[in-house]
């Protein structure tokens, strides 16, 4: 836990140029530790470090590095060093790598693939960005249901280093059909005589290469696998999901939700690292919608221009309003939301959905309401037929928010759309509509204007 | 993947008393799948196909059953039984029943742990809901310096079975402090007269027990670890993570952030279940506090009475305003707070994020003034100067909401309340005070009323 080398200590070993020290403390440090250690050094000395890790090592290190320390290392050294890096890398980071980087990196690098391997890599790219097939990789370890466990031990201590996981070994029959799934710990105890045939687990669980990734995840939630095999359409193995790259996928797909929740475009780059012109592209269009919308709301405000001049003190209480019906109305939608988002919540139940949020409504609005009318009473002094008219108001549009946001995200999935695109903007600016027509004819029934 | 059961197979099966069958059909089923097959029976028939399975599968399904089926299946099985399940059960899933099931059941359970686990499990309830503590196991491997690989894994052969996991083993002094870590890949490739000394990784990543999970999970996607060591404030290690929790708890974290920022109290039990007046009470309290803002509001739309008389049509334009001011501020404010979640964000970030978010907001602004401007002249045929108003007031009123929706979150933050408080409803009452104010004061300016 001691000899873990700093930034600081890595200059002073630089400047002292003792480069035999800087290997030995690079060996053995973890790859994401080097790779942040890497990626914050000026260019040169970047590289110099670079060259003293061992081969290993420095492709694991390059997986972890920023795209932009990987432009400039991969061009700063020799071609003999990127075939060394290509040769050990991953192939989901290859397939990666291609897919991100620009042109004249990717042309340095797909030199090392052999024919195989690009056409490999070309098909990979073609899997859909949100599916099961754009996160598999194919380092995955195969057994025969004949081989005996000594020799399938044998096995994976032969491959084992160019895997991605050995702890999940996968069988397979003629037709590279998925027959069983072994795990490591389960051959590490079983008899080494015993056959995979004795061992393996057939009740299987996989994913086909078009699903959609959140439902992979959900696989993964359900059953707490450390990988999960892919097939294709006939059920042949194609490849394996492994869990380390689930994680950033559950987050990754609640930003998305928590981006579109908030009306704009979802972006993957993080927040300082995105343009100023991408942030503003990625809202513009979702705010234009939403202003133009709203412009309804001003005209029925117009419409009803003679009862605010008549009784002035109404308009007091339209933000109150407004706010408080969008505000409900996003509560709702946003349980909703998450609940279909986490598989808790499905079209379905809308009957259930609907008769719970009008009983919340009704509790929510009449304290909401009861407190107001004290409040305007007693403390604002205005007249109990108008506290009357804001506290009905509140009572019809509390409801109606708690039905609008409970049941738009459902039909939004219903339709085909993101249930997020239902969240508190598009639900404030339909509620705030509805609220001020609410209002303004409870208004009228009470006030007599 | 064929001779699964389901739930009709199953019925027949139980129809025809063949018990056998059915036996021999669940062994080797996932135990997830058993737990789902379970979980919606009849009470009388889930207790008999309980009985059927395996002892080791029987404790494996049981903590995967809902809180409702288990305390049924406690209330309806011998004490031999129940003895046998928690024998089996890993730790973790005792503490969380212990934690989490009425008295009575939990007095069943906890008459069949010896004192010490009894001593244990008091120490493991202590533990913060929130803190790497509560999500620990004590089932690990633990092997010394001096251990021969072969050794190692005779080991692990021998009490596998028993452990959470084996693909990371744990290395400690005599004072029980962490010297390293071994993978069970690294122990099958490794020559078998190694020592662990020569093949273990110094460079170890761990937790300490009262740190926030949401720090552990982003260790976990930090580095793709299936486990993470917890250590004491004296640097014992006391417990592992394994990273299936991680997934429930990175899900859990987004959840509670998205209900946060929807002003409501998280919950964690799923919407269906949750009861009408709890999810009113989560919701109450929120809506109060925004509405009592939200009359502030309101009187300055009194205040500015006598100009809304004059010049009429300005009414029109308020919920547009309004609008548009609370999503473009809380457009920011969920940039940031989710930045700070997911760890790309940090307080000390707040210069760059108010010259980016003022340089959005310009773009923006003016965007939306320009098409705002067109529509008004050529189409609602206002006045220019009437026109003029409204959209100074939206470049002034975006400007203002993107630098509030960006900053208060990590105000928020460094205050030590959580950043997401300062979602859309907060700032949305916020925005709005402002947003009218900046309108009637440019009204007045160029109107001159």
């Amino acid at each position: 836990m001691e000899d873990v080398l700093n930034v600081d200590l890595l200059y002073d070993l630089i400047e002292r140029k003792d480069y035999q020290e800087i290997r030995e403390r690079l060996t053995g440090m973890n790859e994401v530790n080097v790779a942040e250690l890497l990626k914050d050094l000026p260019p040169h000395a970047m590289v110099l470090v670079f060259r003293l890790l061992e081969k290993d090592l420095a492709a694991e290190v390059f997986a972890y590095l920023p795209k932009k320390t990987q432009n400039d290392l991969i061009n700063s050294i020799t071609d003999k060093e990127v075939k060394d890096i290509i040769e050990e890398l991953f192939f989901d980071d290859i397939v990666d790598l291609v897919d991100e980087m620009p042109a004249n990196f990717v042309n340095r690098i797909i030199k090392y693939t052999n024919k195989e391997e690009r056409s490999l890599i070309n098909h990979f790219l073609n899997y859909p960005d949100d599916s099961a097939g754009s996160l598999m990789t194919i380092e995955f370890v195969h057994l025969k249901k004949e081989y005996r466990v000594k020799d399938a031990l044998d096995h994976i201590r032969e491959i084992g280093m160019e895997k991605e996981t050995v702890y999940t070994c996968y069988v397979t029959d003629a037709y590279r059909r998925l027959e069983g799934i072994v795990s490591l710990r389960k051959l590490v105890i079983s008899d080494p005589t015993d056959t995979i045939d004795d061992i393996m687990e057939r009740d299987i669980v996989y994913a086909s290469s078009h699903d959609d990734r959140e439902e992979v995840s959900l696989l993964f939630q359900k059953y707490g696998f450390l990988a999960i095999p892919v097939v294709d359409k006939e059920k042949r193995l194609i490849g394996i999901i492994t869990v380390d790259d689930m994680l950033e996928v559950i987050e990754q797909e609640a930003t998305e939700d928590f981006h579109i929740m908030a009306a704009m475009s979802p972006e993957e780059t993080p927040y300082l690292e995105t343009s100023v012109l991408r942030l503003a592209m990625n809202r513009l269009p979702w705010l234009l919608i939403l202003m133009i919308s709203a412009t309804f709301t001003g005209s029925i405000m117009m419409k009803y221009e003679n009862m605010l001049q008549t009784v002035a003190v109404l308009s007091a209480f339209i933000p109150m309003l407004m706010d408080t019906g969008g505000n409900t109305g996003s509560q709702a939608s946003t349980l909703v939301i998450r609940g279909l988002a986490v598989g808790e919540i499905e079209p379905k139940d809308f009957l259930k959905i609907t008769f719970k949020e009008l009983r919340v409504a009704l509790i929510v609005g009449i304290a909401l309401a009861t407190v107001n009318f004290l409040r305007l009473v007693f403390f604002s002094k205005v007249g109990v037929d108008v506290a009357l008219t804001v506290c009905l108001t509140l009572v019809v549009c509390v409801s109606i928010a708690k039905l609008v946001g409970g049941n738009l995200p459902l039909l939004a999935k219903r339709l085909g759309f993101d249930p997020a695109i239902m969240a508190s903007p598009f639900i404030t600016t339909i509620v705030d509509a509805i609220t001020l027509m609410v209002y303004f004819n409870i208004a009228s029934k009470i006030l007599f204007v």
